[in-house]
């Protein structure tokens, strides 16, 4: 079986995106196909235009259309509060809380040691430079509860706390909504660690 | 919470796309943002050279970027066998099993009174001119088992009686490699219905 060259094309394009399987690259791209002639214009102009006019934000390492970034360069936020994210994704999860109104460090990745990510191939020179520059009362790290997200705090945690500020963690715990019951261990290891006075 | 503009425009165009919600648009349009410019670009010229040049088979109404298409045009193809499909995704379900080796009538939608669609809304009338003006032995009805696949497959049939071919239907029971207490009943009640005789 060969698709026509073409639609073969476009199929493998959609299946270098991240979680598009084969048949999910093929339902994307015959539907592409029955979409009105400017919808699909229109959709290939906003991703030239996206990938070219966005950037990082050369404070906070944010995806960004201006530099500094909308959330840096506004006179709102408290600049002396730095949440440290692993990508743009995190800190827009967090931004759809409306609950913070500091700014963010995004570091471009985590510290990996299987995959040969060290601490300076992501952006920590950059966050102690910001740290070291301004007058920053509080880093809040804001990583994955991982093998990684773990290592990355404790290293930045090591090379924050000659600066005398306060740097914290978010907290681990069980996810509200959820059952007690069908927690995992670790989940329940942490919420029990983490527990707060009453 | 608001994204950059560019990356705002570039979510809803995936959001369009079927099956890809919010989350999931905004994770393709992150990551496409980090790919190589070049792989953008040519994403995009891909997308637009599909649109442009694909269109439909005059003769079975498959997407292709030839008419007649690849498979009407191959010699080797059993010109006097036409399998009756819904969309061209179904013919590449059936073109990839490597086992048949006729032809094909692309309806390009289902009978559907719900949806308002009618027997002159789909390609009907191609279909028999097809079976009217060539040397026609069988019609394969491969249509989903749905009500509207059961609608059109009947109606199809009272049609092409008159013209004295034979017309069958492809066989509906159990997946292979499934489990018969796992089974659904109406796959159940259509499997003692297709039982054959050893």
């Amino acid at each position: 079986m060969e698709y026509t060259k073409p639609l073969a094309k476009l199929i493998e394009c959609f299946q270098k995106l991240p979680s598009i399987g084969p048949k999910t690259a093929q339902r994307l791209a015959l539907h592409l196909i029955k979409m009105p002639e400017y919808e699909v214009e229109k959709f290939a102009q906003t991703m030239l235009e996206a990938k070219n006019t966005i950037s990082y934000c050369e404070i906070c390492f944010n995806m960004t259309s201006q530099s500094p970034c909308e959330i840096c360069s506004n006179a709102l936020r408290d600049k002396n509060t730095i949440c440290v994210v692993s990508e743009t994704k995190d800190l827009i999860a967090i931004e759809k809380t409306n609950e913070y109104k500091g700014v963010y460090h995004v570091l471009q990745g985590l510290i990996s040691p299987i995959e040969g990510i060290g601490p300076d191939d992501i952006r920590v020179r950059e966050l102690l430079n910001r740290v070291h520059e301004n007058n920053i009362k509080e880093v809040i790290l804001a990583l994955n509860p991982s093998v990684e997200g773990e290592a990355t705090s404790l290293y930045l945690c090591k090379l924050l706390k000659p600066f005398e500020i306060k740097v914290s963690r978010i907290a681990f715990g069980l996810p509200l909504g959820s059952e007690l019951e069908y927690a995992d261990e670790m989940t329940l290891v942490k919420a029990l660690e983490g527990r707060q006075e009453l």
